[in-house]
């Protein structure tokens, strides 16, 4: 199950970055589990990753590459293992696999970024993926966006991808990037897997800020089921092949192309989200008039992680005491709930801490009935607004997950 | 669904604490859903409620009368309405309960302690409470604790008691407690209703102290679904009719009625875990080791409220590495994974932050397909020992919560 049409993606190449799709029979036989990532000479590249501390142990190694200040020119990711709670032979596996890349792609082992998304606790297969590094390779290809977003895929049940477009004096600039994930989502720094790509040119520190600025924005709002997994990776990779550089020197530039990004990263977010494990739901929780940031996200995901509120989204049913009850508990400290109101999408629920003397049941109804949604919270503390996206807790999520692995 | 058999209830009276069981149709013809209890004069009474600061109105004006320093002389509990979220209207709703029956019963209304539990934000139904009081009234007898329990349940699927004697220098005396409650239950401060009664004598201010202490060891280390409720609310009321004084003075004793109140405590509270909505396993979550009491429970809350650890207990899948993901993001900070170990009962499933080398999947296997387990979690960091106990999460979970109200 999935909220919203699944429609064919159309993704933009990026000059200059390359995907091939592989197989190496990770999980099952003839599956595409093997992505490699091309990134050019000369391009720079800034990554978040999770803030699990059993951080899975290709993390580990992508940290300490990145950190060499060695040039990154291959991602290689694999789905069907995390490499994850594996101690000391996960690294060392981790590393085999950016050796045997490197060899045959005549780089040094640091300049391989490794990703690895599946089951945990389970020994890499370094030699079924090593195999498949070479159909990997010889499917590298401007075009393969697409045919990527497939290759990363685990539970999700349908690629995600997002691609932007802009003008800018004369010159096209693009934005493209793909996801994975579908539960464990409640990224803490990125989703499980995100890849987004540039042909601008963006120094890589300003990179790093773009993307870490963008992720708080994005990856770092959504849930699905409020675990944080110990794999969550995002990269963004700026190859400069268009000549146009983004800078603090152009902030007309630098505004237009954060949006683009930001348009780009809450695409690839929002598709997790509304293809979270047995979603029926996709739902806004908008905190207004909080008195911090802190303040504002406890009440949002207090309220996206209660598994009361999200039964109810799955029944279409405009409970709205329960979404009261987690306002109350969210630990705002000297909350006056006098002061509280609270909103489904333009129906007002609760004024001023109790129903609504206008509130009829049908008016709930009709709101709670709609496949999107927003669950609007006014604190009347202060000037900050923040918005998570999250999910209903269905069924088919409890089915997918007592079944996932067996 | 619950854990374990439904056995009949064997609970002692308490003299003097006599409890009536009426029908006001709150929500159905018929249906047993009004309990008064009557506390003698002379008695003392100590009580707790929850931390939502959306409070219910029951519960706002019962921290009102005992604040008065009136003698409380009745406890009056209905069934199907909460009273929450209805503003001013329902604390004059709940003040009209109290004066219904304080008139019939000719004590002051402020000797009147109300208790709702029920649906979040529906006007009370006081008339129908009112012409309900007689019936419960007639109904008082020492001997209707069992009765009692059964008339406070709402999505229960079994009433819930504990009763403890012990001897003490030639005399009995008698602990018996009931409760409810099976979702929205993570209290904070109690749990959904609790009613404790003892024939000790204990003066008033060790008799909160004592209550206090109790509920942090047993309603407050409880969690079904992380959500906790408006109504909240236990109560502890020592008749002194045994003519035993409790007291420091005879610490002995003390300790003796402490481990009699913990036993009690514990039963009421382990009652409703086994009784969680949908729940199919009784989960203690131990983690031992930790440098304080605070990061113990976030990383037991982390595990007892994560959904995939509870889909995986639901399914008796030993997916350990969805444990292992919680301890890493459960925010202990400087937390050195590698020194952390993890059993399931008496399985030890991950060695210095990696799995197990002699772990094999039916030795895990074998502790899920129990009904009652242990996760226990060593952090090597410190002394302290925190337990909470929880259940899995199963179909029927979403299915009652999805059709409750309906």
């Amino acid at each position: 199950m999935a909220v919203g049409a699944n429609t064919p993606l159309n993704l933009h190449p990026v000059r200059g970055f390359r995907l091939g799709i592989g197989s190496a029979g990770i999980k099952k036989p003839g599956r595409k589990d093997l992505v490699i990532m091309e990134v050019p000479v000369g391009a720079t590249l800034a990554g978040v990753f999770t803030r699990n501390q059993f951080c899975a142990a290709p993390v580990v190694l992508a940290r300490r590459h990145l950190e060499t200040g060695a040039l990154p020119r291959y991602l290689l990711v694999n789905t069907g293992n995390a490499n994850a709670g594996t101690g000391e032979q996960g690294l060392a596996d981790a590393l085999r696999c950016c050796q045997g890349l490197a060899e045959k792609m005549r780089v040094d082992a640091e300049s391989i970024i490794p990703f690895s998304t599946g089951v945990i606790g389970e020994p890499l297969p370094v030699d079924k993926i090593l195999a498949g590094l070479d159909s990997a390779i010889a499917d590298l290809d401007e075009n393969h966006w697409a045919q990527a977003a497939e290759g990363i895929m685990t539970t999700d049940t349908r690629p995600k991808g997002c691609s932007v477009q802009f003008e800018y004096q004369g010159q096209t600039l693009t934005l493209t990037g793909i996801s994975k994930g579908a539960g464990m989502i409640m990224p803490n720094m990125a989703t499980m897997l995100g890849y987004v790509a540039t042909d601008a040119q963006v120094d890589a520190l300003l990179l790093q800020r773009l993307l870490s600025e963008a992720t708080e924005r994005s990856f770092n709002r959504i849930t699905v089921d409020g675990d944080t997994s110990t794999n969550d990776a995002c990269v963004l990779v700026a190859t400069g092949a268009s000549g146009v550089e983004v800078s603090d020197l152009d902030p007309i530039l630098m505004e237009r192309f954060v949006a683009a990004l930001d348009e780009v990263m809450l695409g690839l977010a929002h598709a997790i989200v509304k293809d979270g494990e047995g979603a029926t739901k996709f739902v806004e929780v908008r905190v207004e008039a909080a008195a911090n940031v802190e303040e504002a996200l406890k009440v949002a995901y207090t309220i996206a992680h209660s598994p009361l509120v999200k039964t109810a989204l799955f029944a279409c049913d405009p409970n709205w005491g329960r979404i009261l009850a987690c306002v109350g508990r969210a630990g705002v400290e000297n909350l006056d709930v006098s002061d509280v109101q609270i909103w489904l999408d333009d129906v007002r629920i609760v004024t001023d801490g109790a129903r609504s003397a206008d509130y009829r049941e049908e008016l709930g109804q009709a709101v709670m009935d709609r496949e999107s949604l927003m669950i609007r919270v006014h604190l009347n503390r202060g000037q900050v607004v923040e918005r998570v996206w999250t999910t209903d807790l269905s069924h088919d999520y409890v089915t997918i997950n007592a079944e996932y692995r067996s």
